[in-house]
């Protein structure tokens, strides 16, 4: 792999690098029609009441994060963060709700009030998803099973029913390493990807999605006009000390990251990118950040490219809701297409 | 009355003075520790999936509104909103959604996504907010029997348990018309008004908190020093045709109106305005728009502003969980104050 | 003086209490027509390179301040503040380049980049603003005679040609002190005050614009109907260690504080307000940082109020540009409104 | 030329292309150390005071474009927008002061306020900026020369001394037509580029940068570890009616633009992006926007990108302060990297 910025992955390469952070998945694939589920991260032990420091950006508002605006204005996260779909993000706060108070009676914390923090994409181009099939129940199994295991990736979780770039899509998990001052950092990334149009997709530079051609499963069949669908949820974690401006500074580049796999951020997509520090600490004032906060601008754009190649390329096809299929995007179509690509640059 | 930006209040000095704009309450009292509900505001017809113009301020973050991104991305309200107590948010998303797609199947009109708009407060010192209620079944009874007459006010709906500067609190409602270009305009404000500590009350001038002395309820009697109580939700609506701009420009003003009143806006209270218009047409092009807007922003701070005085008039004491009672500000009370005040103003 | 919050001034009750902050005018009055001048506020030695945490909010941005994206990107300010009239801006940081080029190639430092940080209010009523009267050489000047005594108020500086509420207005100042875990704070605020209509006029809850009567100066005399007048900006300074997005959560309760002195914040009145922190230290994590803050809030909202009525109060009487007269408020008028407003509440 | 979003160039595949729009430039290029310019941008006649819907967006605040909470608040341009030197914005500003104060006088219509737009990049790379060479009289200039040409490209007016991706950078334009509801749409971009370090620079999928190698003149030869260099400044130009917040939102997908150029966004790069329309009408109210407005975002993306592109094709190299010379990105250079790409994309 030739990553941009010339920083190395983590030895999973997957968001789960940063100690201390965990992911869980519930998949719901019943019968014809459910094909959803919880995608659940948990940025330590014991976030509520400890909390974490946090910053988010909003890159296309057409989609829903809950708690954002207290996320912004006291610069923390005092919850796991829930990915799922559009219709579930009910259930999936209520079931944040349920996991949070459950620990806190255990140790006797009060809650005095929580603020869940939820993120969603639309499934329901293979997903009943009116029928609204996932439950409280289904977060906390998520959050109880959570593991620092390398995050399993493609339809697993709220990527289940995902398509993005119209191939099937999902869970993605990618991360940097790097060291600053005799210490090693890092940055892990984990997208929920439901982005996209096929003709737009361009894979480290390459532009697969016009060289393979095909129709794409972007738009819905029965409607090509909907301009409603998509969005894409990017988590970042790292374990050095930024503060909550500093986060939503690195959270920002979430957006270099995506148009690099070539959307150009299309009105119906719900862009929302959150990074939290398990530092718990404040970082030192310092006049000038720059030197410091560079290589986590690259490692954020960087790992955020990855996370949705790898989200692409790990999802196997699904067939879904009224018989729709969507085909996975193989390593064989990406050769295929880099061999069309070498021609054409040779000849040009 | 004596309204600061010389308009006068519409004939119910009441949200439902905007044609078309319906509330509806639910009030959840039982036994000795339920104390809370649901408040429902209906812009018009068929807000699905008419949508209608709409802008949000967060005045003080701490607390959640949900479907705010979406409503700043496009500027358009595209459910009823709904508010209720701080973990109820998520049986109000559900029941909003519910009401959505029961009323567009019965017209066959398809429902790709949805953005329910629900704002919060917390009542847990009246209410067994952990006990969550609320059910989406009330949320859905709020919203089917919401009507066009003055807005009930005081310790209903989601006011139920909802405490305002140490007093009894929750919802209150005012509106203003006047008349431009030959033509009527009307803008309503429903708050929930859940926020302040009692030294601070301030009405129409008048030091009220400070001169009637005694501990307010504002603080948890348990834990003198918790910082996270409060909140207030300001809603607007307006049958001018207003753009998503200056819709947003209009709700700023809430935090005049609420500054009115005497909080400085402390840092536990989860501040939140959104404004709509039911005209749901563009505004023509105006190079400067101040001679048309001045009205609307005098207007917003003075009905937010009697909006949380008739929060405070018109709720009745309570007692609730734990046996905790909350007094209500009476006339009276209002009147002794006054009396004292002009002493010292004459005095001084 | 009864302030709401609780909190008592400083020494000064000025900007200056703030140990390090020094304040400097540079008062243009020439002939007919030229009112006009130079107010520049210095956090402390060497702000360049050294820079101070700093935060910003836009109450209503009809009007501007210069260099506000980069203090909200970095939380930094790396120069002083200078405020002038509206078309002076341009002088104004180009003689805030004058001087910091001029200290740093004193010492040797390069200057690499450089953001001026210019807030400005619109004099045009009473001073020749077309004329561009201030140069870059004033704007040094006010720099290099900054000094920590009790800043000069009314109608000096900057403030020279402002007219608010109707009355003449300019610069006010005030602060307060109190002790946290075992230390002293001081906050301090200075206001450059240009806006509100006479009959929007609050004093400490009286509505002395309203009983006083009169047109006030508020509009041209020209044309009523004008809507782009006013303006006002808030700076604040703190010895405490605060964060930049605290800053910034300092900074928003400037919009409290102006509310009580009446305004609903017209259409055009740029209305901005900086907070910065000498400590030039991060404050350490703190997950509930409301205890910590509430005072900083109270003490935000309260020196803004008393730095309005300072301006106003201490202004004299200014005739200017066209022979257009702009009468002070009294000490005596404000106690002739207090007696009428006695009379009334005890009426009532 | 391949473009992503299927969308054709204009006929001058330039800002241009856009009726009514004009661009001026002067250059100053004098001794070893002037290396400077003006570059200004005029909506159309009379923008002063017939105004101009407009929208910004801040990529990275490190920099500066003043006016920009005015034309956040108002959704309008009232002058024409400048581009200039870091140090050398308060003569852009007053000069298009006296601009606009020239042109209302000879019409005599009365200028009570006036918010100019500027936008910088720091060329000290190859500049004296501290000099400050530009003076008002050279923005009269570029603004009474503007015209409806082809936008001259690569080291003129303002970008005369700007560096991108290590190579000469300056101005680029390029532009995209398409057909919406019968009707003939242009959106045109402007940039100034001087951002990006050599190995991160990608040109149309080809990592351009890593392949040619070479040390680049992003970074101060004397200073490796300087992280305040760079900004990039994205200027739109639409013929469509659109509102100031969809305007807003074309602007935000310049960040997807620039990013297919590598970057991701470096701490000291100042990036700025404004949207204007020309039409100076309100799009009508439309429930659901996005099958109008996507052709707008893939048009921004892509003429962002191309413009970029344009701006390193179109510089020629230049030696300035102290000797520096900076190579300009050759058709030649391209190829060689085309090629070299080739071969390891067939060798992969």
């Amino acid at each position: 792999v030739e990553t941009r910025g010339g920083l190395a992955p983590g030895p999973k390469n997957s968001m789960t690098d940063v100690p201390g952070v965990r992911v869980g998945h519930v998949t719901l694939i019943e019968g014809d029609a459910v094909r959803t589920g919880v995608t659940a991260v948990i940025p330590g032990d014991d976030v509520y009441p400890l909390k974490y420091p946090a910053g988010a950006h909003v890159i296309n508002g057409f989609g829903k994060m809950t708690g954002l605006a207290q996320v912004q204005e006291l610069g923390r996260l005092e919850t796991p963060i829930v990915l799922t779909n559009t219709f579930s993000v009910w259930q999936a706060g209520d079931g944040i709700l349920d996991y949070v108070l459950r620990r806190a009676a255990a140790r006797r914390v009060p809650v005095h009030s929580c603020n869940p923090v939820v993120g969603e994409c639309n499934d329901s181009r293979l997903n009943d998803m009116a029928g609204r099939h996932v439950r409280a129940s289904h977060v906390v199994d998520a959050l109880d099973t959570a593991t620092d295991a390398a995050v399993p990736q493609g339809a697993v979780g709220a990527g289940t029913g995902m398509v993005c770039y119209g191939f099937k899509g999902g869970i993605g998990s990618a991360s940097r390493r790097w060291t600053a001052a005799g210490a090693s950092i890092t940055l892990g990334v984990l997208v929920l990807a439901n982005f996209g149009r096929r003709e737009e997709l361009v894979v480290r530079g390459c532009p697969v999605g016009r060289l393979l051609g095909g129709p794409g499963a972007a738009l819905d069949p029965a409607d090509r006009k909907r301009t409603d669908e998509g969005s894409v949820i990017v988590l970042m974690a790292t374990d050095a000390a930024l503060s909550a401006r500093q986060l939503t500074r690195v959270a920002r580049r979430a957006a270099a990251g995506l148009a690099r796999t070539g959307t150009p951020g299309n009105h119906g997509s719900g862009d929302f990118a959150l990074a939290f520090s398990t530092a718990r600490s404040a970082p030192p004032y310092e006049p000038d950040e720059g030197e410091r906060l560079n290589p986590f601008f690259a490692a954020a754009a960087d790992a955020t490219e990855d996370a949705v190649i790898h989200a692409l390329l790990q999802a196997r096809p699904m067939t879904g809701r009224g018989g729709f299929r969507v085909e996975a995007l193989t390593a064989a179509d990406l050769r295929r297409a880099r061999e069309i690509w070498a021609r054409r640059l040779a000849e040009a």
